[in-house]
């Protein structure tokens, strides 16, 4: 498998056309967080806040209005049960995630029904943590999946229950033919992180620190590509997610100089640095 | 149109007089922060108060109580559907702000309506955001716009809205004969900000950044503006205007020397420090 | 009157003994914060836990609760319409901050006699901002006045209010007098902020910048006088509060240097950092 | 007594395995934080996770969800009152944390009983505040101390509720006594703190400055004890202790080298470059 070399960084972070407006840079609109788990919605936003999404909405458990507001006064809010805003916020947005935080509760099952049901070709989906989780307990939900560019974003163990396949048979051969099943890249989060890609295209991520194990990592992870995706349209799917992945990880692997562990918060505020010397 | 100077900073930002205290650097309200995007009263208020008005009020959502308070301990909070408070709150104001993430909804018109319907000639009125798109789309508001001094900060699609002059027809002089109209300074935000002040006069803003093309960037500039009109009084509208908007976009122009975006909190933060350089 | 040397910095800010427990510097009630007014007790409070307050607690709008554990989380809470919480808080206590934020609705009237009715004589009263304003409105309370330290931190105005002196009588003569009969010490905020002891010593303050008229800065005053009283009880009070006083200009003062306007949250900020360098 | 060397840190504090993933740095579950106390379940919460925990769960009351989420994205939360969602999380954490805020109301009992009703043998259970003072006043708590791994952080005057003697007794002999009958390691906290384990081993903290003695200290120390009994799991318990220990007051001595009194926040802001010091 190839490995993703830094340089990806220089191609797809590029400098800004002097006329710029916020709506180039495309609506990120996350999905996720219910009461018990509202900082995994915060911090996907932000870091889609941070990598430079031109505008960001979270729609969240109403429980965490505050703490979004408080903590990311960029993005805007809506309560992920009013199917009304839900739907127009889906109809208007570049790039959906859903799943952070989101749980496996039935209402977690209806909201994420309304995003599958809503969402069209042209956009892009990424499908995280409790989302996942929920596919592969709702068969359902799999014949629904739409017809729009899927990215999965599975660790091992997710990856097991979605695919069924064990992790020790997750080879890169078995990994691949499901992924091709899915129509969907998938980004198989593990040691040496792998992606799968619609095109065929396998990538592999030799960088990344121990020190990133950390709860909320994922979910920062998946702000980031969110920020990419919205933002750099003009650039190869496979260049922008394999550009997310290793940003993601090096400026993990920077922060590790010095600290034992480097928290989501702590990448997330690095993201504007770091990309400007790519650019 | 002639072009903003750096010299206006200069010029505008004024070493205090030795025996200052709070009341000679004007009160601001917001009025803004709808439930869903309370961020943007927020970021309004925060730039107000870190531009150096002397006293700021957020008049929002009851739901922003709490992220205002948290996140903004320096500015009272009202709530904007509590007519007694906020007429109050209106009448004890130097520079009004309406509209940053004030929303669309009966009750936003309601509120604009008591803004409009109790502001004096002698106090500044910053009309924003969803203020801007309500005007457009309720005649009658427009008919009871006040005799006080007047500021729309519309971008170009706001613009096109509010004066119904299509983008590629916004002409300075196409601008100029609207804004004239409604006797009001005209913030028109885009690439080369334009502003049209009521005397006839035009400037054109040469720098910014299009790291500056994200959510939010419109609720600073607009507390800004309000917290320079608040405390410059002693100047010509047309000097406060102008460093105002030069501010905003110089800020951010340093900024992006290393950031590849730059958030509204970012160009807030450096707010004290960057005025400092030109008293 | 004399003026405050800052050679008192290194008399009231001592070293602390080696064996020390929180105990040992003091418990700080602040009272205030009403819905609309939260940040005020956020900022005293936190100014009285980054001075070095052993133990700071806020009776406060349960409004508030979320953004005081959110900002402060060194904090504890209270209902401050809860009368048997408060009560007990107020005899815990030994210093209490009655004033910041807390409104003169029918509700602070009656949260501010329960202060005054449950306060004993070894213990400091701070009677700051709204709570000034309600004893100047209404007689009664006067008469409940306790037998406790009793300081004021009045501005011109409010102690116009209080003392029934109009600004331009405000000498020192009219104002010691005035004092006297209140019994308090009097710390009278102004350009250059004046204190009568009630030992009949006034000083008066010669520093501060013009930098910090700007709202919350009276809060953060009362914080650190809190803090102060609370840590330094083997000093004169006499030395403790000039030091206090001096503490919040001197540091408003260096921030000066590099800042337009300095903010309450700066100076907060600051406190650790300077008091080290007299201790 | 023998006293703890910083060469415990180089020993304790390892280097992270390349191929790690949060899962194997432990899952650490705080039942703390009353309405009235929730900064200091924020604080045990945010030191674990800043110490590199690798899942930090906070049970606390229903008021304090917002602030958790705010202060501390990393974290989860669940309502304490929750028995079904408590008795859950008790039974996934690797190390639960009962105290920090918790209070001593008739609610307080109830939670405390979950959590000893629901802890085994291998799990890690740090009785910590509020929790030791339950202990002390219902004595048919402490006839269902479970059988696991128990810590209790009392200071020295919870130490005296909890043992019955009185601190002038507290020498090492009596305490030890003590600590024995209650199969637990004990930490009593002091001026030189002291750690009495199960096999017998006494040790005593040399360091720490009296910049600490301020509230939340404690919480603090729970919260890096909790962090690092999670993750140091193929160490010797008394080793990970006397560095969890030795690490919260050599970050405050570091940083009391410049700041008067050091909070609580400082420390955790601190841990994550100090552990990679001695990694």
């Amino acid at each position: 498998m190839e490995k993703i070399q830094e340089q990806i960084l220089n191609r797809v972070i590029q400098k800004r056309p002097e006329e710029s407006y916020k709506g180039m840079f495309g609506k990120v609109l996350v999905v996720g967080g219910c009461a018990n788990m509202g900082g995994a919605a915060i911090m996907a936003g932000s870091a889609a806040v941070h990598s430079g999404a031109g505008l960001v909405t979270i729609a969240s458990a109403k429980e965490n209005l505050t703490a979004i507001h408080a903590a990311l006064p960029e993005a805007m809010y809506i309560n992920f049960l009013d199917k009304v805003q839900l739907t127009q916020a889906i109809k208007q947005a570049n790039v959906i995630v859903v799943g952070p935080g989101l749980g496996t509760t039935f209402h977690a099952i209806e909201i994420f029904k309304v995003v599958l049901n809503n969402i069209s070709a042209n956009q892009d989906l990424i499908i995280d943590g409790s989302a996942i989780t929920l596919l592969s307990m709702h068969a359902e939900l799999m014949t629904i999946l739409p017809n729009a560019n899927l990215f999965f974003t599975p660790h091992e163990m997710e990856w097991q229950r979605l695919s069924k396949i064990a992790i020790p048979n997750q080879t890169p051969e078995n990994n691949q033919q499901k992924q091709q099943e899915l129509n969907a890249t998938v980004i198989l989060k593990k040691h040496h992180t792998e992606i799968y890609f619609k095109n065929g295209m396998c990538k592999k991520l030799m960088i990344g620190t121990p020190a990133m194990a950390t709860g909320g990592m994922g979910d920062t992870l998946t702000g980031i590509l969110a920020g990419f995706l919205a933002q750099f349209k003009n650039q190869s799917v496979e260049n922008v997610i394999q550009a997310a992945v290793y940003t993601h990880s090096k400026i993990a692997d920077d922060l590790a100089a010095e600290k034992y562990v480097v928290l989501p918060t702590d990448i997330i505020n690095a993201l504007q640095v770091f990309m400007h010397h790519y650019m």
